[in-house]
């Protein structure tokens, strides 16, 4: 066990470094406003785990397809999470002060830039999947489509509006685990998805396998959230701990309790790990990654 | 001229037609969140000229192309269109409670949904892009990044953001150009780009012709938009009448006078016009459109 967490913060490491170095490099050209730019930067720079771009890299290397290919669609999955953390700290929305350790984007800069390098991230990330380098025009299409379906009104931003719809009321852990699957499962899944459509050889049932890993993947991601929102510190999770508590938003401790949503956790480590049993050495480290995000101080 | 009119008009009312119904069968399948897919029909088929997706069909007709062929990316465009019109009317960039005639989205519902319903609006022009029927992989790809060009942060929002800098700024004539290239020039320059683009038989020279018509009409566009919202009255151009002059936003009158405003909307009319010279009787919708842009009330 010891050994796949270092495996998988070895591989976080070495990947995080990789589409720094590229996002970096994105959001460069030929600024119309300046300002826009750096508010873009800003958010897309300011740190950050890079657990979606790691994914999709890992899923990549898990069927055995060659990982430069999945930089650009690792990317473009980074862009909509940022643009989506970028609106969803707004005052209109969650109204959070602080992302990262650092001021969110509306309070470093201003609301209106905050909505529209939110909006531009979104485009760009499209921007850079039909420009993606060593894939088919096919391979590019089928990537957008699934970006599509999870980050619009049927995944991400779905999600986020049933979020919205719930604050201060009592949920099921159904109707919980339904908003989790559309505001973050989707992503999450997303991100597998796009590494393994860089190799035209996945199967329906490679695609299907990896899929059931993420979505567990993600409501564990998501337990663990609301966990660690509960016991962690506002220094070391870089937002304000307690936050879901304030503003009576339901979360899996509170319908399960502590120890309740513990034992959900490692269910759904389970059933993410299980998803895995066809693939060989080749996924060992998403295998290490699921570990890791269930194990995570952060 | 008045026959042209009638032919602009026409046209203008039947592709209106056409794109409503298209837009109203997209945005009705499963929704996760009943109250954001409200938001965004509330917004999308709430009236409209429909100016964009009317550009995107009468270029595929001037280079003979299947009109059938455009109507994906005429949505598409007009979901673009949308989803800025409801970030442009959020209190933290225009202010504004009055869009064609109605209570703008963030009053009609709530400031989150606006950003939300605008956020998915623009998801959803690329996924109906990534499946427009009749189009080959290589055209969808085309029209995603000529789209994302267009409506990204060195196109639409980019100009979004000159246009908040601005604001109570003195602005030359060229950076007043500079802004509306970006804010609206782009995404009219890439409507007659996207309709061209459902032809395989189209010509670099033909694409720039067609690019220089829009690039003129869109300032002209403006130009008119500008005198109308001095000139024009409240219940007919279906928003506040001088809501420009009242947030000290720089315009064409207010930097060349009313008469000298009029004279440069002329000189881009002719600009327009003089770049279709190429082309035959095919191009006269886009002919008659352009004089029905200069002529329009509203």
């Amino acid at each position: 066990m010891n050994d796949r967490l270092t495996l998988a913060s070895d591989f976080l490491e070495q990947s995080r470094k990789q589409i720094d170095r590229e996002l970096d490099r994105l959001i460069r050209a030929g600024a119309a406003s300046p300002r826009l730019d750096e508010a873009m930067r800003y958010s897309v720079l300011g740190g950050g785990k890079r657990i979606r771009p790691a994914l999709c890299l890992a899923a990549a290397q898990a069927l055995g397809s060659d990982q430069t290919r999945a930089i650009a669609p690792a990317c473009a999955l980074e862009l909509v999470h940022a643009y989506s953390l970028i609106h969803d700290d707004l005052p209109a929305m969650d109204d959070d002060d602080l992302r990262r350790g650092r001021p969110t984007v509306h309070i470093a800069f201003d609301e209106a830039t905050a909505i529209l390098a939110g909006d531009a991230l979104q485009t760009l990330a499209f921007a850079l999947l039909s420009e993606a380098p060593e894939l088919s025009d096919h391979q590019r299409i089928t990537m957008i489509n699934t970006l599509t379906r999870a980050s619009g009104h049927q995944g991400m931003v779905g999600g986020q509006a049933i979020d919205l719809e719930s604050v201060g009321r009592q949920l099921t852990i159904k109707q919980l685990e339904n908003m989790h699957r559309h505001k973050t499962g989707a992503l999450i899944e997303a991100s597998v998805r796009l590494g393994a459509l860089t190799t035209d050889a996945v199967t329906e049932q490679q695609l299907a396998a990896l899929a059931a890993f993420a979505s567990a993947l993600g409501l564990a991601f998501q337990v663990q959230d609301d966990l660690l929102d509960i016991e962690g510190e506002t220094e070391v999770i870089g937002k304000r701990q307690g936050s879901d508590v304030a503003r009576e938003k339901p979360t899996y401790p509170s319908l399960l309790g502590i120890s309740g949503a513990r034992e959900h956790l490692s269910n759904l480590l389970y059933q993410a790990q299980s998803a895995l049993d066809n693939f060989g050495e080749e996924a060992e480290v998403l295998r290490a990654m699921a570990d890791y995000v269930v194990a995570r101080s952060h």
